[in-house]
């Protein structure tokens, strides 16, 4: 299994309205993208100091799935439209399981 | 449930030997801290350019479990003597699903 690991920190210029948008639009791609085996997003729940704004954590039984999943015009546009505009910083890593 | 997630680089001077205990020594933890309900980590797998070196994904059932890992003294001496001394960068954030 390929776990795919995701953290982004957002501009200070980013509204509320642009950071509530990226879960809700993440969460249509499993429905998009059969190749995803399990996809967990979110904000960060504010229970430690000093933490990454946004997580991603998406589940794949081959790294041919998880770069359909990255190279998929669906999920393309999501980061161009929803998260690119309000990106500071992104941090990634994949775990093969 | 509460996912907590955790990416670092190492810095340019982490030996291969240092690197390579970290998982080791990170997969002994469910064993001495009950609160932990699932443990993924390792080093990343090199799929994609610009990766973050290792990742960690934890559940617990709580923030309260949460909390009893993230200051467990079993933990806290991984991080000391493990982590801290070849950590380069740290991000991380918590999902509350």
């Amino acid at each position: 299994m390929i776990r795919h690991v995701v953290l982004f920190t957002w501009t200070e210029d980013a509204t509320d309205e642009q950071k509530a948008a990226v879960a809700p639009e993440l969460r249509k791609l499993p429905a998009a993208i059969p190749q995803i085996r399990s996809y967990t997003v979110g904000p960060d729940a504010g229970i430690s100091p000093g933490g990454h704004d946004f997580a991603v954590v998406a589940d794949f039984d081959s790294v041919a799935d998880f770069e359909t999943y990255r190279d998929h015009p669906v999920h393309q546009a999501v980061i161009a439209e929803r998260i690119k505009p309000i990106m500071a910083t992104r941090a990634a890593a994949q775990l093969s399981l």
